[in-house]
C-alpha cells in the first residue's frame, strides 16, 4: 500500500521501519525534518508537510505527542485533511484525548476520510520489535482496513468500540499502572528502610497477589534508584491528565490516579520528568 | 512432631488440617471453642487455654487477627509462654506489627523459646490447598526447625531476616497491592462509564504493563460489582495500618497507601468491610 507516516519519534520511527520492511511504499514527514533522514536511507520518500505526505497515500499513520499536535497535523494548515483523498484512512497511534479524537474523526468523515484511533502500549521495546499492544476505536470497516497496517507494528490488536474507544482503553491502561507503580515504589522504599534483602523479597512477592508487570520489570530500577527509559514520567503524567479529564467528564472520581498525577508533577518540577515512570519510587525514598 | 495450633479461623483451621494430614500430633485451641470441633473430629486433641495447648507441644503455630490478640495468647495469662517448654518454638502465621513481633520474640528468648514470624499470602484458597507464600523472620536455626511444619502449609517459603522481617515483607505485600487494587478499580469504573466491552478490555490490558494478579483475578468482581471473599477489606485495612505505622517509624512517606487506607475506612464505615478487598472499586463507581 501507499502509506504516509507522520511523527518519527521513539515510537513513530520504528513503526515506519516496520511498514517499509513489510513492503509498503512509505512517505515520511516529521516537524524536525532531520528525523526523516534515517528513514529515507531505509527507502522512504520524504515530504515537506503533512498534506504533502498524505497526498500520495491511501492511508496515513500518525504518532505525535499530544492532542494539540494531532489537531494541528490533521486539521491545521498543510494538514493531512488537505492532502488525503476522499476514501483515505487516518490511523492515529498517538495517545490523545478520546473526546478530541471523536471530534477529529467526525470532521474527517465529512470529507469521506475514515479514522481509527490506535494508541499503543509496550514502549520503545515493543515498537522496535513490532510487538505492540494496540487499542482500536473506529468504525468496523475502517478498523478492518487498518488491520494489515497494524499487524506490521503490533502483535495484539483489539477493537474496543467507536472513535475514541481506543483512547479510553489506553487511558484506562495508564490509570491502572499509576497505582501499581506508586505502591510498588512505596513498598520497596519500606523494605529498603527495614534492611530486607530486596531481590529475595521481590522473588517472594512475585508468587502471590502482589505480582505485576511493574514488580517484575521495574522493581530493579527502584532498588538501584536509577530510572533509565523506559517510558517518561512526563509522558505518563500527560496521559494521566487525559484520563482525569475523561473521568471528570464521566463523573468517575479517580482520587488515587489524581494523587499519583500530583506526585509526578513534583518529579517533573524537580527535573526527573525524562526518567522512566518507575522514578515515582523517588517519592517515598525522598531522593528528589 | 507434637504441635499446637492456636487460632482456627479461615486461615488457621486449614493449616491445622494440613498438619494432621502430614502425620503430626496436633492439639488445637480457639477462643470460640466450637471451632475446635471439626478439627477434633479430624483427629486433633483440644485444649482449654493456649498454655494447655502448648504444654504438650514441641512447637506452637499461632494464627490470630491482630497484634493485641497475639500478645494476649502468647504472653497473657494462660498464654503460650506459660505452657511451652524451654527449647520450644513459636511459629506465628498472623499478620501483626513487626516491632511487636521483635519484642515478643525477645521475651520468649529469655525463656529459651524460639520464635519465627511467618505471615502468609495466598488467601483462603492458598490455605485450603496448602500452597501459601510464607515470609519468614527469625534466627536461622529457628527458621530451619520451622521448615518441615511450614512445608505442610505453604509452597513458597522465604527467610528474609531477623524477627519481624517476615512481618515487614507481608506489610510490603499489602502496600503493593493497595495501589493496584485502587487504580484497577478506577480504570474499570472509567471504562464502564465509557461503555467499553470490559472482558475484551481486560484481555487486551493483560498483555502489557498493566498486567497484574489483581487485574487477572479480581477485575471480574469489579465488572460485576460483587465482591465475594477473598480477603476482607477490614483485614487489609488493618494490615495497611501496620504498614503505615512501620513506615512512619522508618521515615518513609507512603501517601498512596495512606489514601487507600482512608478509602477502605470509608468502605468499612459504609458496611462493606466484610467484602473482598476488590470492593475498593466501589469508590470510583460511587456505589457506596
Amino acid at each position: 500500500m501507499r502509506l504516509a507516516v507522520i511523527g518519527l519519534g521513539t515510537m513513530g520511527a520504528p513503526m515506519a521501519r516496520h511498514l517499509l520492511a513489510a513492503g509498503h511504499e512509505v512517505t515520511v514527514h516529521n516537524r524536525t525534518r532531520e528525523r526523516e533522514e534515517p528513514l529515507a536511507e531505509a527507502g522512504a520518500a520524504r515530504a515537506e508537510t503533512p498534506a504533502a505526505a498524505a497526498a500520495n497515500a491511501e492511508a496515513v499513520l500518525t504518532c505525535v505527542s499530544d492532542t494539540p499536535d494531532l489537531e494541528q497535523i490533521i486539521l491545521g494548515p498543510d494538514g493531512v485533511a488537505e492532502g488525503l483523498v476522499s476514501g483515505g484512512l487516518v490511523i492515529d497511534c498517538s495517545t490523545v484525548s478520546p473526546a478530541a479524537t471523536a471530534e477529529i474523526a467526525a470532521k474527517l468523515r465529512e470529507r469521506g476520510i475514515g479514522m481509527v484511533d490506535a494508541p499503543v502500549s509496550g514502549g520503545s521495546e515493543g515498537a522496535e520489535k513490532g510487538t505492540l499492544t494496540i487499542f482500536c476505536g473506529g468504525e468496523q470497516g475502517d478498523v478492518e482496513r487498518a488491520g494489515p497496517i497494524l499487524d506490521a507494528i503490533g502483535s495484539k490488536i483489539t477493537h474496543l468500540g467507536p472513535s475514541g474507544a481506543g483512547q479510553v482503553a489506553k487511558a484506562v491502561n495508564q490509570v491502572m499502572i499509576a497505582g501499581t507503580y506508586a505502591t510498588v515504589g512505596e513498598g520497596i522504599a519500606l523494605a529498603q528502610a527495614a534492611g530486607l534483602p530486596l531481590e529475595k523479597l521481590v522473588e517472594a512477592l512475585s508468587g502471590g497477589a502482589a505480582a505485576s508487570w511493574v514488580l517484575q520489570n521495574r522493581s530493579a530500577n527502584m532498588i538501584s534508584n536509577t530510572y533509565p527509559l523506559g517510558f517518561k514520567v512526563a509522558l505518563h503524567r500527560k496521559d494521566l491528565g487525559i484520563a482525569l479529564d475523561e473521568a471528570a467528564r464521566a463523573g468517575v472520581p479517580m482520587d488515587v490516579a489524581a494523587l499519583v498525577a500530583t506526585q509526578e508533577d513534583g518529579l517533573v518540577d524537580s527535573g526527573f520528568g525524562d526518567e522512566d515512570v518507575s522514578a515515582v519510587a523517588r517519592i517515598p525514598k525522598r531522593t528528589d
